[in-house]
C-alpha cells in the first residue's frame, strides 16, 4: 500500500478490523496504519484518568433485509461512508468533533478523502460553539498534528490548491507529541489552540 | 402494549421504524411511543437554526459474518443494547448527552430500564464537565420532564425504591413545553437547569 500512495481507498470492515490487531504489527513502516489504533487506547487511557470522554462513531450500516423469525436477526446491509467525522465527545465540558486522517505523500495532504458533507458537519459544529479539528498524520514524516477545522473549512472552499501543503500544516496546526501515555496528546494540542 | 405498561421490551428495529413513521400514528393513545420521533424531529428544527446539533446513537450492531466476495456484505449481525445513551451533541459550546425514556406508569417512573452502564457512562459525562440528564415521558399523563442526571444517579444508587415517584419528578425536573416548533423545546429546561 505504501507503494501506491494515492491509491489509498476507504477501509473495508475487515481492513479496519485487521489494522486495530496490535498483533499484526510488523514492522514500523505499517505504522501509519496505526494512527486510529493510537487514538483509540489514547482515548482509553482520558477516559481511565477521567481526563475526557472521547468516542469513535461506528461505521454507518445500511440494512436491507431482518429476518424477523430468528428475532431480529439482520441478513443483509453494508457498510456506508462515515457523513459526520470519526470522533466526538467532551472535554472540560466542551464539545469535542474531529476527523482523522493519513496521508502517505511527503509534500501536502491531499483533500480528496475529505468529503464535502463532513465540512458540512464541522461548519454546524463550529455554528453551536463546538470545538472542531482533523488530526492528520503523514506516515512517511511519523508527524501527526492537529489542525483546526475552520482553517480547514476556508482552504477547501476558497483555494485553488487540491492539497494543504506540508509547511502550511506546520506553521497553522500544532504538532501532536508522541508519548507513553497517553500514545497521541492531542487534547494537549486542543487545549493551546482553544485556550481551555 | 397500553396494558401491559411493566413488560415493555426494548424495541426492535423493526418496532421502532413504525413508531418513527408518522403514517402509523392513528390515535392519541399512541402519542407515548412517539417521543422518540417528537425529540428527533426537534433536533430537526434545532440543527436547521443553527441552535445544537444533537444526534441519535444509531442502534448498536453486532456484525457475526460478512461475505468479501460480494464487497463486504454483512450476512449476519443483531442488534445490542445501547451501552451508552440515546442522544448526544453540542450547544452552545457545551456537551449534551441524554437518555429518552417513556412510561405508561402514572404515579413513578421505574428505574429498572435504566442499564447500570448507562449509569457509568453519565456519570463520566459528568467527570468530564459535561451536561447530562434524562427526558422522562408520562405518557398517559402527556407530560414529559427534563431531569438532571446527578439527582438519577443518587437515586439508582442510594434510594431503596425501584421506582422515582412522579411528584419527585415534579419537583426535582422540568416540565418541558409542547409547541409548534421545535415539538418539545428540551433545551429551554436545559438553559435554565444550567444556567447556559
Amino acid at each position: 500500500m505504501i507503494n501506491y500512495p494515492n491509491k489509498k481507498k476507504p477501509l473495508t470492515e475487515k481492513q479496519y478490523k485487521k489494522q486495530i490487531l496490535p498483533s499484526k504489527k510488523t514492522n514500523t513502516a505499517n505504522r501509519g496504519m496505526d494512527l486510529e489504533h493510537d487514538l483509540n487506547i489514547s482515548n482509553e487511557y482520558y477516559v481511565n484518568n477521567s481526563v475526557a470522554l472521547i468516542y469513535k462513531r461506528p461505521t454507518p450500516i445500511n440494512i436491507v433485509k431482518v429476518d424477523y423469525s430468528k428475532g431480529a436477526r439482520i441478513i443483509d446491509a453494508y457498510f456506508e461512508k462515515q457523513s459526520t467525522t470519526d470522533y466526538n465527545g467532551v472535554y472540560k465540558g466542551r464539545y469535542l468533533d474531529f476527523e482523522a486522517k493519513s496521508t502517505h505523500n511527503l509534500s501536502s495532504f491531499p483533500l480528496h478523502n475529505i468529503y464535502s458533507h463532513q465540512i458540512d458537519h464541522l461548519k454546524k459544529v463550529n455554528e453551536c460553539g463546538g470545538i472542531a479539528f482533523f488530526i492528520i498524520e503523514f506516515v512517511n514524516l511519523n508527524e501527526v498534528f492537529f489542525l483546526d477545522s475552520k482553517f480547514v473549512i476556508d482552504f477547501y472552499q476558497n483555494s485553488k490548491r487540491k492539497s494543504i501543503p506540508y509547511q502550511t500544516i506546520k506553521e497553522k496546526g500544532i504538532l501532536i507529541e508522541r508519548k507513553f501515555k497517553p500514545r497521541l496528546d492531542y487534547l494537549k494540542a486542543v487545549e493551546q489552540f482553544y485556550d481551555l
